[in-house]
């Protein structure tokens, strides 16, 4: 396992006591980041439903989920193996209606929990609405509240073992980064430099390999540089090409998500400029960090930064990540944007994108970072600067 | 776009036929998969809430979505920009508690059926109980309907030009499958094998690149072959490990899985014994196949056949599959287990995926196939046995 038991004692005690102040008997947890962060249970299982039940009574959460993956949970957790249950296949997308928040219910009753107040992951990904009124169904006596954050909140300040992984993905996110760059070129095809950047994400580095990133490697060129999500195709970089590079590699599950921007040929005047107001930008808004500041403040560095050159970006440029599965390695707690007042600590990580489109290209170059005790400090150690091919 | 837009167009149609059927007036299809089959949207966005709004009175769908994902749609999907729509990044993670779905609920009120019938993906993996919850508030006269799989059951059967895709996804898959085999040695790292296997999936073949499969590469190995799902580490492939592989080629979104078994160093008699099992049951049950069976005669034919050595094996031994996203390239309609009278059709496509475990090993050995018109027709060409390395 990648930490010690005591840590993962430490994280659920301290999710008791988030449980306490929300007046909450009971959490069920099923956000895979979640699940792994209270337990060490890490498996591509998510596609079934899935679930810890924390009770305030018992010294353990309890794993259930499909019985294929209860060896593997056998096989990962630092609880003992009572606490791992199973539902069988038959409530796998069940022809005739059974679903897996029946037995969750079971367990809850078992566990003495049905008429108590219990915490729901409302906004999680794999919580489905029918997860939920099956729950609501099934154990009628119970009072549900919306604990989507709950866990969340707790992991927001990291500990020394946590950031030592996180430095791990740092250096796969340097050498991946790295293969991105030295691929791209004219005449290329998107998928090739993929591959490539795959290929470096999962090898890793010389001491150890890397684990599956929560989100693909994207790479929008051209005039895609304006749409951020689209993955790649079979398509040729041309000359001339603005090429978005955004990755991050992953060690047991803990990321380290960096971008940089590449030019296919020689940029233009402007996006040379762009590129210097972003890095400039980037290094103002990571000097102003420090514990004390709040997560809208050092989005308002940078809006006050670029506002001189006569910009606006709209979008919050950053966001607490760490521990995550597919589809998203931020945390969905702290963003660095207006309104958001969360006081940064120490050991807490961030990842910071700003970037500057216009109508012909886009420029995004970004750090994760920790905060310090008086500053922030980059994972990565790569150059802040456009690159030419 | 993969597809003309007139297939897009019968596909919309074939979807409100079903809602016909079913009593529905509009559906809000949030299930990428789904969302990609009608309007061609192809974006790694679905880690933020989005969908489409289907209505019987209007020709074409409404696209929603976050704000920077507005273009990725603009630049994937045959509908008019005016069927377009965005929220802004304040309903992202929203601090203070707004949420997509209330701009979901005021398209659904422009569009005039805020107190109609409206079919919801209840259990499709993004579609939260917050989101669910949501809606209810915010259209209190409306009536929602389960319609989990009602997109879903219009998949089933494939064109054409579907099975090509899943032809050339087959294409990348047997040359992962071989670049796993040959990577898999005693004293290599299962990240460097992962590796390699990545690269080959997402640099496919000489005439085309390859997606992003919906399911990392697994390959449980040595007593881990009994725990499925668990991915990849730094643990070295030792001498006398059995390593089952499963992977899927993948081409515009349409997957082509398969599942092979490596020995490393030579396998004990019984484990060439139980592949041999494995084998010829798996090449049984596919004869079987043919247009008017059903799901669950399929299986039975490998449940006597493995009956006839004294095994049993309880779960599922397939499912129908093509266009998927993370985390699953399975339809979570029609499955081969007792139980599923889903009669097979030509067009059909299955990942039939028998195993054989015991206490020191497990078997899997694996074949995507289409319902032919007399028949099954597996789409890669890759021997059926137990690979010695």
């Amino acid at each position: 396992m990648p930490f010690a038991a005591a840590e993962y004692r430490e994280r659920l005690a301290k999710t008791k006591r988030r449980m306490r102040e929300e007046g909450l008997d009971a959490l069920f947890v099923t956000d895979p980041a979640n699940m792994n962060y209270l337990s060490g249970y890490d498996g591509w299982s998510f596609y079934v439903h899935q679930g810890l039940v924390v009770t305030l009574d018992h010294d353990q959460p309890v794993w259930i989920g499909r019985e294929m993956d209860a060896n593997g949970a056998k096989a990962t957790v630092w609880l003992d193996h009572e606490n791992i249950r199973h539902y069988t296949d038959e409530y796998v997308h069940s022809p005739v209606g059974k679903h897996p928040m029946d037995v969750v219910a079971t367990l809850v009753e078992e566990l003495g929990f049905d008429d108590r107040t219990i915490g729901l992951e409302m906004d999680a990904y794999y919580f489905t609405a029918k997860s939920y009124q099956r729950l609501q169904q099934n154990l009628p006596e119970a009072e549900f509240d919306d604990a989507t954050l709950l866990v969340g909140e707790t992991r927001l300040v990291k500990t020394d073992r946590e950031l030592e992984l996180i430095q791990q993905a740092a250096r796969i996110s340097e050498a991946a980064m790295q293969a991105g760059i030295d691929t791209i070129d004219e005449g290329v095809m998107e998928s090739t430099a993929a591959a490539e950047i795959y290929h470096t994400l999962i090898s890793g580095t010389e001491e150890f390999g890397g684990d599956y990133p929560s989100i693909v490697p994207l790479m929008p060129s051209g005039e895609h540089t304006g749409t951020p999500h689209l993955t790649w195709s079979d398509a040729k970089f041309e000359q001339g090409d603005p090429v978005i590079i955004e990755l991050a590699g992953c060690r047991h599950r803990y990321h380290s998500p960096m971008a940089r921007t590449v030019s296919v040929g020689e940029p233009p005047k402007a996006m040379r400029e762009t590129a210097e107001v972003v890095v400039e930008g980037l290094n103002a808004t990571l000097d102003f960090v420090r514990p004390g500041v709040t997560a809208e403040e050092v989005e308002r560095v940078w809006r006050e930064f670029i506002a001189k050159h006569g910009l606006e970006k709209e979008s919050r440029i950053g966001y607490s990540m760490g521990l995550g599965y597919p589809p998203d390695w931020g945390e969905h707690t702290a963003s660095l944007r207006p309104g958001d007042q969360t006081v940064l600590e120490p050991n807490m990580t961030f990842h910071m994108i700003p970037g500057i489109w216009n109508d012909d290209f886009g420029v995004e170059i970004s750090e994760t970072f920790v905060v310090t005790k008086d500053g922030a400090e980059a994972f990565a150690d790569f150059p802040r600067e456009l690159f030419v091919k």
